[in-house]
């Protein structure tokens, strides 16, 4: 027998988190006076055990064993040697993906959502505001608070708590409490309605929404999650690639390529950092972001400092963006329309350590529909992404008859997500590609910003 | 560390299935002149090698290569302890759970699917049809047939088609084709059709479409395929309970109590068939079928033969029914909304050695909702009856202070059920139950039918 997972028992699974910080040298995030922020200017919007996660350069983080208790839950996730797959494509590349689909809310966002709500409950917080766009991250918050009895309070940009809404449901089954915003529940969401109170929404609404309800309760019980962007979830994301690379050590293999999609680089960041620091230490490994086509941060994006939301209330992070007030057009893959890109993540891409790629949302389709008929499992809309670059990889692979091995993350399932196979199915599906014009449009927003320093960490 | 997961590794799975009828003496299935149905008579319906397996009576059936290949995909599927649940209950119960939804179709349907699509292609045989009533069943037989390259049809009953658009898609993903049934592609459909052009459909139309598709086609390479009832359908799914002993055997642990949910019976015959052999050779043990209360076949219905289609198509069967014309309240566990049982699970039924359960929806819901925020999984509604079942023995053990062992197995999950979560949440969700005079009216129809004898196995 063949075998087609790779599994690695409970009392194997990673007990530290990598760092990265540790390995490269980063611009500072600045505040409103153009000074680097300090920890303090945090604290009313993130509980402190977690701002000193967000700072710290030490390598290796222990997992406390409240959160790993709540991993194992479905961690360690399975390693998947992809013969099927590799099989109708006749490539002599051997395929190997894990499986983040495996977690009860269905994708990569629970391997922070857990940590998060461990660290608010741990400092005393009993209640956790965010924000969620297509639904995956309210999702997995509210099921990491369930675990820790904390209250979680979800603002989803209305377009999508309208046309999703079994999302809410979903959360309402762990617990959480999902409103549309705007909502009437703040000041930022009451403005905008007074406005126009037929509005979609928007993320960056939504984000306002979310730490303005944080920051205004007195109580100082409450405090606000981001699920993607910041230092301290692409640490906690890190535990994928950790566990990969054990699975791979099993199957007697390593990868001459690790691919990942990237909208926010949670999940790019946590299977890619500990290969990462394998090939800022001599190892040669090529890493790949996938972004769409239809927001292209890295590849066709400035390294800049630029707001992390629409309404430029965060600090000016150092990244790779499309201009803060950029709306990505109606791509299906919601988790991968976001204007900027993780500072981590723009890093190491400024470094030519990670090589940026960009694909076609109908391109990424016709993989993930090969996937679910080989491997079996539907993916979700971001994860094509990365399956059409794995895909591209081992075709590649087959015309150059070599012997590559590629990894992918397979960041989450599209079950929630199969209206946007209907589409694909009836031929409605529709590439979207900018202009240049366009984008030096929505550049304009931060050409009067500071710049970053082009650092390297070697 | 306590662990979670009790995982079996792909080289421990089993390699062949328990066949109950070893160890049970049965009625046979009568043909329309009264006599027992030869396996040729079936002959134009299902693969010979199929109905070899359905008429075996070896007690251990070698699952072929070809079929474990295709099952390592997602097998040995995790048996689960509970702990979350326990603490929650204050329970000294220990409560362990087999989780089918990790399947990529999230049940235990594929168990069966896999091998039936298996044997079909190495009978020759190009193109299988099949009905679906939610979708569970359509879903994973496509799934299945993709895996080995068979044309999948699937005749889906029309209210559920309309209502669960997206069943339909998730089908097309792995290349089945699903018609809403009624159809005008079958004699049997444009009937019905004529009559009642609105006509919501029903599983015996469906039935009798799929049926006639399969045999209409002279080709001869066109055969039908059944998710439940029959004995070669219960053979396949008893990989779950062998699963199950291994993985217990692991723990140091043996179970007091096995559960499932019963529709047509074949998920609860899966994880029980290899604990009833254990108690037919003298084990102490519960098994424990749980019923819907708006269908309760064996805990209401007689022990009778009767047609296991509303249409009468089918050979009688020697099983609990409320008779082939019952119309099940619309309960949202659609995979329990069957008027017979599967005769094997009969025949235990009638000899005492499993004990039929009935509960309510909204009871089931309850525990299902309890087990999502505590074990972190939305199970589907059918699975909400296993779990409500099992949190009663739980709660009883708390009562009584005893440490019993449960084992109940989660049959799916419920993502694609959000809907009557929705229902749940928001107060809308119905109990129902049917007086004795319905029962009493639906079980006229096989009054003039022979009755089967009362059979004891020992």
């Amino acid at each position: 027998m063949e075998a087609r997972k790779i599994f690695l028992p409970e009392d194997k699974m990673p007990t530290k988190w990598y760092n990265i910080l540790a390995d490269i040298k980063m611009n500072p995030p600045l505040g409103p006076d153009g000074n680097p922020v300090s920890p303090d200017q945090l604290a009313p919007v993130f509980p402190m055990n977690l701002i000193e996660q967000e700072v710290s350069t030490e390598r290796w983080i222990d997992i406390p064993e409240g959160v790993l208790d709540v991993l194992r839950m479905w961690r360690p996730s399975p390693l998947i040697r992809a013969r099927a797959l590799e099989a109708a494509l006749g490539t002599p590349a051997k395929i190997y993906y894990k499986n983040e689909g495996v977690s009860p809310p269905g994708s990569h966002k629970p391997n922070t959502a857990v940590p998060q709500a461990y660290y608010n409950k741990e400092f005393g917080i009993k209640r956790i505001t965010t924000e969620t766009g297509a639904g995956q991250w309210g999702s997995a918050l509210s099921f990491a608070c369930a675990q820790y009895g904390l209250e979680c309070r979800v603002y989803m940009v209305r377009i999508s708590f309208d046309q999703k809404p079994y999302r809410k449901t979903m959360m309402e089954a762990w617990g959480g409490k999902c409103v549309a915003s705007p909502s009437n529940e703040t000041k930022a969401g009451r403005e905008v309605l007074e406005k126009d109170p037929n509005t979609p929404g928007s993320l960056g609404i939504a984000i306002s929404e979310a730490v303005e309800a944080a920051v205004s309760d007195t109580s100082g019980e409450t405090r606000y999650s981001l699920g993607s962007v910041l230092n301290h979830v692409m640490l906690h994301q890190t535990i994928i690639g950790l566990e990969a690379k054990e699975q791979l050590k099993i199957a007697g293999d390593y990868p001459d390529v690790v691919i990942g999609c990237a909208g926010g680089g949670s999940n790019f960041a946590g299977i890619s950092f500990p290969f990462v620091y394998d090939k800022i230490n001599g190892k040669d490994i090529e890493i790949l972001p996938v972004e769409p086509a239809a927001c292209p941060t890295m590849t066709r994006g400035p390294f800049v400092y630029d707001h992390g939301d629409t309404a430029g209330y965060t600090p000016l992070l150092p990244m790779y963006s499309l201009g803060h007030a950029f709306v990505p057009a109606p791509i299906h893959a919601g988790g991968l329309r976001y204007h900027g890109m993780s500072p981590t993540v723009s890093q190491l891409a400024t470094e030519g350590i990670i090589s940026p790629r960009a694909v076609g949302q109908v391109e990424a389709y016709e993989a993930g529909v090969l996937f679910a008929r080989t491997e079996g499992i539907i993916p979700a809309p971001e994860t094509n992404h990365a399956i059409a670059q794995a895909v591209a990889e081992a075709r590649r692979a087959k015309e150059e008859g070599k012997e590559k091995t590629i990894l992918f993350n397979f960041s989450g399932h599209g079950l929630l997500d199969l209206a946007a196979y209907e589409k694909y199915f009836s031929g409605k599906m529709e590439n979207f590609e900018i202009s240049d014009e366009e984008l030096e449009k929505s550049e304009a927003v931060f050409k009067d910003y500071p710049k970053p320093q082009l650092v390297k960490s070697r």
